[in-house]
This record gives structure tokens, sequence and C-alpha cells, in this order.
């Protein structure tokens, strides 16, 4: 199935910035794709430290379970992606191919196997064969060179319309350190495929267990605050690397002041690559954005956003460009959350439309209507209980969803 | 928009059996629907007990805050229900419609208000003018005669594309007893409309107390256990009638033996009542019956049944006729409870496609296709890990879902 790009795609993929001790290769093992490449191998200097969070699901995949495992010791030294086939519920052949995977690596980049990480995208329970990726990891290691981060987002789509990359560049104390990101994930996604990958770079000098407490807590605000469909993923995998070969004052704990820019940074990389999967929804004509305010807490607030931004009915109404507040209403209220529904308002576009539990008289519906004909709609809800606020990214949910999903046999 | 009769609708309206002590009529208001019956009142016989189950929104509509406040009296007179508005977030002037109503039909049935049961679905958050409920109201009473089902399940439709009616006959001790029930519902639902109405009537003489300790039991495998699209109206309501005008041995609790029949007929009135429902799921073109095994409780294979019902990735693979066993898996994964990844099975149409955590080598698919082509898809899931076992109904998700929800403007 040939998909059009997203009309809620960037214009270009960003210029990124270079991350020192990390070197790179793609390779096409025609498994499933043809004519692109499906296999990334990335080589880090030793030293290298990770952090990383994985996906809670009670299936997870082959690949999640050898990363789950590996995390606690913090140090990597390659990291590799394959995209077609997601190795999930693949009993033990499936854990073999990871090993064998990782034992190939090792052997080409001389480190430890413990040090290899490995994340699969694509179909679900189709046994992987890794003989075809074995093969390739040999040639790899002579293209192994400088970074060219686009052929890099390139090769670990699956369904995606574009490659997703984010970079920044901040400063710890007054030492310039680059953030740069690559992500996958377009729904949960197309034909079977099911996983969002995200990867993060850094020449920064910082110990695992820092890195990993600042990944979790903006996690929550940019890539668990994003959904397309509602579908967890058997393979969601994030990996956060930092070289430490930029030279700087080292940070002593997680919430040092020093730090304080490089993690507005890092929310800023992730929060980019999340919203740009979120502009590659399977179907999506809309990118919509939902602030939830006045609610018991930050959580109660996510929880009714994601409420809201799962809900088939407030999605289809987007989709009709219809400001559907009552749609909105019964999400609110099914969310299971605390909200007063006398107090409660919703604007779209800015605009309310209701207030104190009924609709706002003779508003002006006209530039509501413009709103919604646009590609970028904005709704906020105040729930009238508290002081929580946060904010969710969906897209809308069309015909296009449908069609990749149903009408086209796997 | 002209909806076509759904393809998984029953043939006929079934014959319905006389409950003695009730009386109905019908009117059309032409308020929202032109040419077709839109407000049903039935006059129930001083003595009748009630037990009701309304929605756990946050956001209830104003009928269900009134039937909530007079539960616990037990005791009902009248029932009026209107389609086309649900009186839904309209503030005060919402419950003032609500006790306008109810005083109108107290002073036409001359019992107290609070003896007036009312159901109201339509479009969310529009103001409910009682006006021309209140004009329609008088001559209602005139009309009030024995028992026209069809015609009663009609009045409460709204885009359902076929009216809902069950019955059983049942004994208790010698005497027969006579179980009707009417519902309405196509999702939660299209254009703005959001409701879920059920109304059960018997000629048993049973008391409040023990009606309602039946009717909660059992909704949990009845109601509670349907999905179509996962979105939660805001006016769910249930309400279970006995008019006590047979004469029969007194049941002395709800867990009584004399009852056994009785509760029997009442879950399967309820069940197929709530199976209309999903078979008037818009856009289905697909029943599906999910039965999840191996739990670690009732409950939990319950919320796992609905996590695979309310899969979006689920439900239109099964519209493309795709035995998708990787997204079952998925959504297993997804339900956040306990499931063994290497020992769960999954069987579409009976025939097993993976087991112990695996694709099953060579099964034979040809049964399976046959199977995903027909109007009935069963899947049974057995996630390994205990003796829960529950049993869930939704439909596949169609363009049909989107047109009624997307393409046409409120």
């Amino acid at each position: 199935m040939d998909l059009e790009i997203s009309p809620l795609a960037p214009e270009t993929f960003p210029e990124m910035s270079f991350i020192n001790g990390v070197r790179m290769a793609t390779a096409k093992t025609g498994n499933k794709y043809k004519g692109r490449p499906d296999l990334l191998l990335i080589d880090l200097v030793s030293g290298t430290s990770v952090a990383g969070v994985l996906t809670k699901s009670a299936a997870p995949g082959h690949p999640v379970i050898w990363c789950r495992d590996k995390l606690p010791k913090g140090k990597a030294r390659a990291l590799i992606v394959n995209a077609g086939n997601a190795n999930v519920f693949n009993g033990k052949s499936g854990m073999q191919a990871v090993d064998t995977i990782a034992k190939s690596v090792s052997g080409l980049l001389h480190c430890a196997k413990n040090e290899v990480y490995m994340a699969s995208t694509g179909v679900i329970g189709e046994m992987l064969d890794p003989s075809g990726i074995i093969e390739k990891i040999a040639t790899l290691g002579n293209d192994l060179q400088n970074q060219n981060w686009k052929d890099a987002a390139i090769a670990i789509t699956t369904t995606d319309t574009f490659p997703k990359g984010a970079h920044r560049i901040i400063k710890i104390g007054k030492t310039k350190i680059n953030l740069v990101g690559i992500a996958k994930g377009s729904g949960m996604i197309a034909p079977d495929m099911a996983t969002m990958l995200g990867f993060i770079f850094t020449d920064a000098q910082i110990p695992a267990q820092i890195l990993q407490k600042l990944l979790t807590r903006n996690v929550k605000s940019t890539f668990n605050s994003i959904t397309v469909d509602g579908d967890t993923s058997t393979s969601d995998t994030l990996l956060f690397f930092a070289t430490g070969t930029a030279d700087h004052p080292h940070p002593s704990h997680d919430l040092d002041p020093i730090l304080k820019e490089f993690e507005k940074g890092l929310n800023e990389v992730m929060l980019d690559l999340a919203t740009q999967i979120v502009r590659d929804g399977e179907g999506a004509q809309k990118f919509i954005k939902i602030k939830v305010s006045g609610a018991s807490s930050v959580a109660s607030a996510r929880r009714i956003g994601m409420s809201i931004a799962n809900s088939p009915l407030v999605k289809t109404a987007i989709a009709g460009e219809d400001a559907n507040w009552g749609r909105v209403v019964m999400a609110v209220g099914k969310s299971g959350e605390k909200a007063d529904r006398d107090k409660m308002s919703v604007c779209f576009g800015g605009i309310k439309i209701a207030e104190n539990g009924g609709v706002v008289d003779n508003y002006d519906e006209e530039p509501v209507t413009k709103h919604m004909q646009g590609q970028e709609v904005t709704l906020d809800v105040d729930v009238g209980v508290g002081r929580g606020v946060a904010t969710v990214w969906t897209c809308d949910l069309t015909h296009g969803y449908i069609r990749i999903n149903a009408d086209y046999r796997s």
C-alpha cells in the first residue's frame, strides 16, 4: 500500500547537530521493504551511558525484554534496529534471534554483548529469521561513518509517511551541548505494525542514573501525552544515549541547576518527536492539542485529556469540522476523574463555547467554524475542581484510518 | 441522514408478552423527528416496584439525576421517555424541564411526582423546551391503552436502525411470569446522540430491594459486557419495573431458590437486548463475541475482553476479515491485567491460531478465512494465568462509523 505523505508533516527534515562519539550505517536487507534501508547500526564510543523507557505491555516484544534486562548497568556501545518484523510473541526463537544479533554486533565492535541495545518494529508474531540481518552486519562494519541522521530516521520507519528528527543545542555551564533525536510511529500502527521507537543522543557527560531520572521525568509530558488510537504497542522503546565526549562541569544529581537548560532542551526534543508521530497518525488530517485545566491533579488532568483524545466520537467530530462540545463533555464524564459539571467550560480555538455547565448564549460561531476548518485544532477544557493542568496531543479519526487498517489484508 | 437497516438486525420484532398492570401510549411531538413517534408514556399500576442502574458518567444528564434521586423509594407509577434531546449539560433549566414534565405526568395520572421515572435521549447540550412534551401529555392520557411494545420501542429510538425488544415467559413456583424489555442504542451514538436506554417489565410481585439486587447482579454480564466504540453515555439508563399483578409464592431474599428461573429469564432478556444494541452498532457489518479464559479473575477476564473489544486495530482487522492474532495479543498486553505471554492461546471461529506464546505451525487457514467472511465472528483467548472467564460482545469498526460520525455535520 502506498501512503501519501501526511498533510501535517513538517516541510523538511531538520539540519541535525553532530554528536561526537557516534558513528552509524544503514543497510537494505530486502526482507520486507524493497529499495530502502531497513537496518540501522549505531556505534557508540566507550563510556557512553544509557537510560530507557519501555512499553508497559504485558506482552512485550523480545527486544524490549532484552533492553529491560541490560538497562540497570547503564552502559551502551551499540544500537541496532530493524524494521519490518517486530519480533514479538515468538517464544524461545524470538529470544534466540535477539541473542544471535547481539552476539554478531558485539563481535563486530569488540564490545560486551550486554552493551548492545536493540529494537525491532513491524509485524507481530511472525518469526524473525536473523540470518539476513547477520549477513548485513558484517558489511555495516565497513560502512560505519559520520552521521546521516535522515538516513537513520528512514531506516527505522515502517508505514510512517515521513522520517522524524529533532535537535537542540543548549549549554551546560559554558559548554555547548548537542541533543539529537529520531523516532518512528504512525499510530500503533499500519497493517500489522505496532511500534513506537525513539532514540535520543547527546555528547554530554551524564551518569546513567541521572540520565534515567531526566528521561523518566520528561516522558510523562511528551511521549506519554500523545495518542493516535489508544492502542499501546508491544514494542514501545525510548532510549537516551550520552556519549560523554563534551567537557563540562559535572552535575551532582538530577535536579542540579546546571542541568536546567539541558532538561528543557531534552523536553523540547522529546515533545518535538512525539508530536511528529501524532502528525503522522494513520489517516490524520488534523493535529489536535487538548489542554485540560481545573483538574484535581496533573495526573487527573492528563487522564481526562487522554479520555477526550481517545474518544472516537470526539475524533470523528473534529474530522467533520464540528466543534461538538457535547461529545467533549461526554468524554470528560467517562474518564472516571473528578469534574464539576456545573462549572465546566469548553473552548475551541480559544473561543468559549460552553461555561458553567451549559452552552454560551449566542457565542460567535464564525471564528469557531473557521478554526475547525484549519489543520491545527486547539481545545481547552476546564473541569472546575482544582489546579491540575496538562496538555495532550492527538489527531482526528478519518476514513484514512479505516482504509489503512481494514481495507487492505495483511 | 437516512440509515439503512443494520445487516445484523433480527428478522422481525418479537411477539411480546402482555404485562398486567401496564398501559402505554406514544405521540409525535415533531420536535426533531418527523412522521414517527418520539414520546412514550407508560402508566404502571399502583404497587409497582422499581430498580435501576444508571450511567457512572461524572457529567450525567438531568433525567439521570432525577431517577437516581427517586430510586431509593423503590416505587413507580409512570415512565416517560422522549427522543431527540438528551437534556444533558443544561444547567438549572435542565432540572426545571425534568420537574415540569414529571409534574405534568403526575397530574395526569394522579400519582406522586416522585413516582414518575424519566429518560431522555438525543442531542447533548441543547436546551430542552418542555412545552411540546407537556402539550402531548394531555392527549397521551386519552390514548393510554393496552400494550404495543413495538410502537414503544420505536418511540425511544434515535439513530437506531431497528426497534429492539425481548421477552421470556418463566415460572415462579407454579405461576407463569412474563418478562418484557425494550431498549435503544446504536453506539454512543450517531451525530450528537449519546444514549443507551433499556426498560424491563414483569408482572411478578418482587420488592424493590430484591429487584435491585437482581438487576445489579445481572448487568455485569449483559449491558456492561457490550461495547461499540468505548464511549460511555451521559444518559445510560436501565430501569426494571415489577407490577406485582401475578400471584405467586413470595421470595424471601434475592438468592431465594424460587427466583432461580426468574433470574435466568431476566439475564436472557438483558443479554438479548444488549446484543441487539451491538447488532445495531454504528456502521457494524460483523457481530463479534469475545470469550476470555485463564484470567486471574472474572473481573480481570472482562477487562481483558473489553480491551480487545475496544481496540480500533482489532475492530478494523475484523472488518477487513483478517484473523489478526498479533493485534489481539497487543490488546491483551495493553489491558494492564495479568497474562502469561508464553502460555497465551488465540482461536478464531474455534480454530487455534496461536498457543504457548507463538503461532501454531501450519494451522488450517481455509476454515479460518471462511469464518472471518461470515457475519458472526467468535474469538477465544486464554491468557494462561488463572480460572477467570468472561464473554463480551462488540462489532467491527468500518467506514460506516466514520460516515455517520464525521461526514455529516450536526
